[in-house]
């Protein structure tokens, strides 16, 4: 019975919503802590994580308020890291399937997100890449896809990675929030809707049906943030 | 009981390393077939890895010579995605701990010496960055280490991440090659065996003296290749 989780968190960041759907998805019990990360408290970098970055798990010690971390739990970062750290911590979860193959799958698809598709958004949406190079990684992520289910058949990890950064991709061009040329984020919108994307619609349909991504993601909140972050001069 | 594996490896690459570490250390049964990465054969993109790298394992599938791989097996890439298929696979090799938090730790390491670690030494090898900043990198990676043991306690996937990387500093350090200014490699050697970098050389020597590591490192073969590449004007 693995031991009291609570995790640090801040709405905006799908890193941190990474970690969030893994435990909603492992129906996991644990406490959820919103970091500003304009405004951190002073006691987040010295006392959970040194990075002062969200996500964090602090892990088993004492129990005691979120807002002071004890010393004697085991203080855990990095989302990719933490996803895992969910699959083991609660393996009725079936956050990985149990075959090594298909768990090399969810990993390879992992590292495509992570080395292709991740850097390719973060570029677009500011300034600095094309949308090209974003529609190509998009590929990319869509040609792992089976014909129909999640990325390795059950919803699993590597569905979990993917989904925050799908999610505010597609609510930025819906919105044309970012620092791209005027126009481009709504082409590329209406381009994700076109039959040659069919298979991204129905992937994207079935990740955000699910209870865990209702119960973390906030669009409204992040159409507002974004509007703030990417306002043009 | 897994299937055969058959390995694309080559003896200059770190990352096809650790491969061969993770399944010498779960005494796999395995073929290794080298790829001359300057002359790939014309096969191995096609039928093996589409991005043309080293390491691939082939797995399952009809028995066939390696030079003539099976549309059949299944075609698995990325180091770190194998080693963890390999202690998925071959779980009596305890290649990571049985404990999610000690999972978590080797992750962690892993993530560290990828994204710190590894960037460092590359750039100071290829004369892009600071002795500095690799020596600030390498003691990012030695503080992760407990007093006495492996990253984790046990060795694990943590320890077969760093060691081919470890294995292919000290020698290019060692033996002043790199596109460096000409004796800050080994001006860096003799700093990694000051007293402040102890733990460091206590490490280098357990993972170092391990069979695997004797069995996949051939430190000359390195020397004459680097010798060429990295040949000052």
């Amino acid at each position: 019975m693995p031991e009291s989780i609570t995790l640090y968190t801040a709405k905006i960041c799908p890193y941190a919503q990474r970690v969030e759907l893994a435990l909603e998805e492992a129906k996991a019990p644990y406490t959820k802590f919103q970091i500003n990360l304009q405004n951190k408290p002073d006691w987040y970098a010295p006392l959970v994580n040194p990075a002062s970055k969200v996500p964090a798990i602090a892990y088993g010690g004492p129990a005691v308020a979120a807002d002071q971390p004890s010393p004697k739990s085991t203080k855990l970062t990095e989302s990719l890291v933490l996803i895992e750290f969910v699959a083991d911590s609660f393996p009725d979860g079936h956050l990985l399937p149990a075959d090594p193959v298909l768990r090399a799958k969810a990993r390879f698809f992992i590292d495509v997100v992570s080395t292709k598709f991740v850097p390719a958004w973060s570029a677009f949406v500011s300034g600095k890449g094309t949308a090209d190079a974003f529609v190509s990684a998009t590929e990319q992520v869509t040609a792992l896809l089976p014909e129909t289910g999640f990325a390795v058949g059950e919803y699993s990890t590597a569905d979990i990675a993917v989904t925050p950064f799908l999610a505010r991709a597609l609510t930025a061009l819906k919105n044309d929030l970012g620092l791209y040329p005027a126009g481009e984020g709504k082409k590329l919108y209406d381009l994700f809707h076109t039959p040659r994307f069919e298979r991204l619609q129905k992937y994207w349909r079935d990740v955000s049906s699910r209870p865990s991504f209702k119960a973390t993601f906030d669009e409204a909140y992040i159409v507002e943030k974004y509007s703030a972050r990417f306002a043009r001069q």
